[in-house]
This record gives structure tokens, C-alpha cells and sequence, in this order.
């Protein structure tokens, strides 16, 4: 149990010394990997992460292929929002499509509350079966949730979106259904993410994808609450936060209010710029281009080299991608990055 | 002719006090005017923009319609890379198609130079037949072309693109080669904007509207010195630029320094911050986000309320969006925020 909490994931997310800096991937499992493809070739993404037996066996796949420090479970940020009463649908090539967005007072009422131990128990007993396979091995296991506006965007819009239309107007012209909304989906989310940590998520990852989107005064009047209230619930239990979006120089100092030990970057802001806006008193995960992974390996060298240098040896830092690995990303790129950060900055 | 520079928006371009703060739209021609759908049910985009009567008719329909300050030459950022030999289509519903991208020496080394006044003469006849329609009246016409960054993403990605990955590879796998196709863009650049000066632009924005997919490092090294050039070379004939970015947070003092006498703004960035961040020897221009046009009248004015209020009353600010003009906004809403800006602000 010790050699887990001393981990060096786990240690910088406290801002502790490390061996070595911590690097793991958002999105490490995934279509890019042959011995994932080889799973999906016969279940469909829903059916992985419905059987826990799959999505562990998915989950574990990078901590094997590629030595990374963290395991992250193998889930979609839309999973609560099914038992909640969403008609979720991933259509092939077209991302993910909700039959029954929610646009009005009576749509928002009509939300089902999300009992996690029931709904989504597959997801819990997942967690469960990655812990036991990593027992007593240095690499603890994160967990995580969709944070309340990047859900309410897709529960709004439908889907994937561009330009977050209807998401803003009800925002700003229904303001009242917009903050039951997000009252509900920060209500689901602790709930989910509380029984993460129970069933042994030893760290959590708020995922605020799309919320670079807004500018800092909705983020202030329309997240910031929701958020903070699912990261204060899970800060209490001890276990470490990451706070995670793109497109976010202007709301960094906002979203680290909101609360997370950790706060996630991305390339558009130089880790060194961003640990200066921070502070010292939280740590910083990131903040690779995830297209770097696809430059010659003497090019993606200097990348790596740029974002370590930047992070400036302090504690605190966990080497990751500014987002998620993208489709045909060269596998031996990624593993390549595990060893450049290990042997860059190893003590 | 003294009415003509002595209007607002030349003024506001200058940082000289204003009658009123000016207020104009990116994408103010378009589909959402029944006007401009009326001519679209006969003509393509393409044939529009080479029949100058047509695209000078277009030009016009927003500053009968809307009472805007400044017009803006209807055409298209992708027109000055057909005549350097990209075949480009504009396919139903998918955007711009470049059927034989640029990815390669041999497709840089291939690439023809641009003769504006020879390649692109339908496009200064439209303004010339703008300028004649708008003699004496205070409404001067803005020429723009996009940046070299901008463009060569679509000619290296052969459309639009989310992620960048062609563009980003150019330019760290092959920088030789990515260097000499931004000099070709730059030069092609120059030459057009400088023929839409001559053939009357009172002033010229450079839109480099994807630039914010970048980080800063990148920028400087390898997009900076390229769009510093044209900026330069339209700067000594006296004619104010306006450099425009989106998501350009992290970029804004680079863009500085890459020069124009206005920087446009989006909503992320709030407008007081961004002056501060720019300093007082530049203009801005900015900043509601287009989804605000959509929200009920008294929603919308608060939200332009909130951009005057920041920007503050001080010289220097063209009001307008912080990207352009979607699909299926409501006219009368863009109508009434010219007379907003125009009523809050009367001095």
C-alpha cells in the first residue's frame, strides 16, 4: 500500500519530489493501439465499456504497451447521462448523437437523478478489477467525469458542436433551466465520481473539454459553481483532482478557483507562462501537442525537451498531452515519449 | 473626400475620438439576409465573386440593410490560391475543397506567383465599383485577404481541418519547406492586399482566423515574420490594418509585434484585458460573441453592454463580433445592435 501511495503520479499531484516526472496520456487506450482495434473488432465502444472484463482489460492496455505512470479508466464522459434519461446513440463516424436534448424547464425536469452504485455499477466494478490487476504495482488508477458544462453541452446540443448555440441561449435567455441543469448534472457527477474513489479510483479527472468556448465572465456565473461543488466534494475524501480544459488561457485562474489539485494545460499556453499564472500552490499536468506525436522522433525530442524545460524540474508537474491522442497516432511515438520524459528527468 | 477620412470607423482605426463608437460585422454579407439568399438562388459563391457587379451588389446589401460603418468587400480568403494553381471547389454543405494540396518541395516549388491586378482584377473592380456607389457617403470599404498561416493550413490540409496535423508536420518535420511556402504566401499577400489599396480599400484586415490552434513558440518562429512582412508593406502606404485572430489569447502580444494598427479580439479574451494587454498604441476591435446575436433582444443589449462598458469609452475600439456572422442569425438582431452601440455611445 505505501509503494501505491508513493507513486510518482500520486506524489505530484501533491506537489511532492519525484524520482522521475510522471507521464501518462489522455486518451492512452484507444483506436491507435493494434491490441485495442483487435477488441473492437468485435464489441462496439458501448458493449467495452459495459462489461467491466473489457474495459479493464482496455484500460490496461497502455499501462502494458507503453510503461506509463497512471492508468486512467477506460469509460465515455456520457455514460450518467443515460440512466439520467438520454437517448445516447454513437453513430459510426459521426460522434455521439442524443436523440432527446434537453431544451426546455420541463426537459430539465424530467431528468432522471443518477443513483451510481445502480446505474452505472459496470463502471464501478471496472475499477475494481483494474485495482486488483495493479496491486502493488507504482501505478495508480485515475478516475473521471465529464464536468457539468461539457455535458450540458452535449445534452443541449444534441452532440458534438461547434459553435454551442443552443447550449448559450439557454444559458443567457433561460437562465433559470440552465442552472437546474447544471444543479442536477453537479448532483449526478459527485455522486459518480464519489463512488469512483469508493470502488479505488486513487485520483480523479474533471474533463471541461469544451469550455474554452466561454468567456471568463459565463464561466464565472454559470460553471464556476457547479464545478467547484463536485471538486470540493472530492477534495475532502483526499484524493487527488485533476481540473482539465482546452482552449483555457483566459480561464485558468477561474477554474483553479473552482478548485483541483492539479490543473490541467494546453499547448497554447507555455507550461512556464501557465505555472506563473497558477501559482505555486497547485500542481500542472501537460502540455504536449497531441500533433507532435506524429513528427520524426528527433523533432517530437525537442518537443518534449521544450515542455520539461518550461516545467522548470519544480515538483508538480505530470507530463501529459495538452488533449486526447488522436486516430493514427504512431503507438511507438507514444512509448517513445514515456522514455524521453523518464530518462530527461530522472533524478 | 475630408468626410470620407473623417469617418468614424477611419477614425477609431487612428485611436482619434469618435461621434459614436463604429460598428461593423465579419460575415455581415451572407446567407442569413434574404437579400443575399435572393442572389445565391441563382449564383454560386464563385460566381459572385468573380462578377464584380454581383459581389459589389452583396457588399453593399448590409450597409443599406444594417446601417453599418464600414463595408466590407465581399470575396473569399481561399481566391488568391487558385490563380497560384490550387484547384479548390466549394462542395455542398463540406466547405472548401483543395484538390491537390501542398505537402511537399515539389508542390511549394510549383506553386505560381500571384499578379493581382492581372489574376484577381474581378476582385479591384468590385471594389472600385464599391468605392463609386459609396462616394461621399461616411461608410468607408475594408479589402482583406486571409494571413499566410490561415491559408496554408487549408492548401496543406485541402480544406478545413480540426486538428492541424498536415499543417503542423510541414512545419516541424520539413520547416525548409514550410519556409518557403509561407515566403510564396506572403509575397502573393502583399501584392493583393496592396492592389486592393490601390484600387481603393480604405483600409485592409488580415484574417488569420485559425491561428489560435497554435502555441506561442510556434507562432514566433515560424507565422510571425511572415505576416509581420504584408502587415509592414501595407503600414507605409498609411492605410489602417487590422489583424484578426481567434482563440489568440496566448498570441496577442506576438500579433502586436507582427504589427497592425487595430487587433481584433474574440469573447474569450474580456475586452478591458485585452487593452490591457495590448497597451494604448494600438486599437482593438471586438468583442460579442456571435451566439449573442441569437438571444432575446434584452439579453443581447446587456451583452453589448458589457463590451462598451469594458472597452471603456476610450479611443481606439471598432465595435464588432469576435468571429463572424453565423448561419441562421436573426437580422433584425444584428440590426439592432448597430443602433445600440450607436445609441449608448452618441457623445
Amino acid at each position: 500500500m505505501s509503494s501505491e501511495l508513493d507513486a510518482r503520479f500520486l506524489r505530484a499531484c501533491r506537489r511532492q519530489p519525484v524520482d522521475a516526472t510522471p507521464v501518462w496520456f489522455m486518451r492512452q487506450a484507444g483506436r491507435y493501439m493494434p491490441e485495442y482495434r483487435r477488441i473492437r473488432a468485435h464489441h462496439s465502444l458501448l458493449e467495452i465499456v459495459e462489461r467491466p472484463e473489457l474495459a479493464a482489460e482496455v484500460t490496461l492496455q497502455p499501462v502494458h504497451a507503453l510503461g506509463v505512470d497512471a492508468a486512467i479508466l477506460f469509460a465515455d464522459i456520457l455514460l450518467p447521462i443515460v440512466p439520467m434519461g438520454l437517448k445516447l446513440e454513437f453513430a459510426q463516424g459521426e460522434g455521439p448523437l442524443i436523440h432527446n436534448p434537453v431544451r426546455t424547464p420541463e426537459d430539465v425536469a424530467s431528468l432522471r437523478e443518477l443513483e451510481a452504485e445502480s446505474d452505472l455499477g459496470h463502471v464501478l466494478e471496472a475499477i475494481r478489477l483494474v485495482r486488483r490487476e495493479l496491486s502493488g504495482k507504482p501505478v495508480p488508477l485515475i478516475g473521471f467525469a465529464g464536468a457539468p458544462f461539457t455535458l450540458a453541452s452535449y445534452v443541449i446540443e444534441g452532440g458534438a458542436s461547434r459553435n454551442y448555440i443552443h447550449t448559450k441561449l439557454l444559458m443567457h435567455a433561460q437562465p433559470q433551466t440552465w442552472h437546474a441543469l447544471m444543479d442536477k448534472l453537479a448532483q449526478a457527477l459527485t455522486g459518480y465520481l464519489l463512488a469512483q474513489v469508493r470502488a479505488g479510483a486513487q485520483a480523479v479527472q474533471l474533463f471541461d473539454s469544451w469550455v474554452g468556448a466561454l468567456s471568463p465572465q459565463d464561466y464565472a456565473c454559470y460553471v464556476l459553481p457547479y464545478s467547484q461543488r463536485i471538486l470540493k466534494a472530492i477534495q475532502v475524501t483526499g484524493t487527488p483532482v485533476i481540473h482539465f480544459g482546452t482552449g483555457t488561457a483566459t480561464l485558468l485562474e477561474l477554474m483553479k478557483q473552482a478548485g483541483g489539485d492539479v490543473i490541467g494545460l494546453d499547448w497554447r499556453l507555455p507550461l512556464d507562462q501557465g505555472r506563473r499564472l497558477l501559482g505555486d500552490d497547485v500542481a500542472v499536468q501537460g502540455n504536449l501537442d497531441p500533433v507532435a506525436l506524429f513528427a520524426p522522433l528527433p523533432v517530437l525530442r525537442q518537443q518534449v525537451q521544450d515542455v520539461l524545460e518550461r516545467a522548470g524540474g519544480l515538483p508538480g508537474h505530470i507530463f501529459n498531452l495538452g488533449h486526447g491522442i488522436l486516430p493514427h497516432t504512431p503507438v511507438e511515438h507514444v512509448k517513445a515519449v514515456v522514455e524521453m520524459v523518464h530518462e530527461i528527468t530522472a533524478q
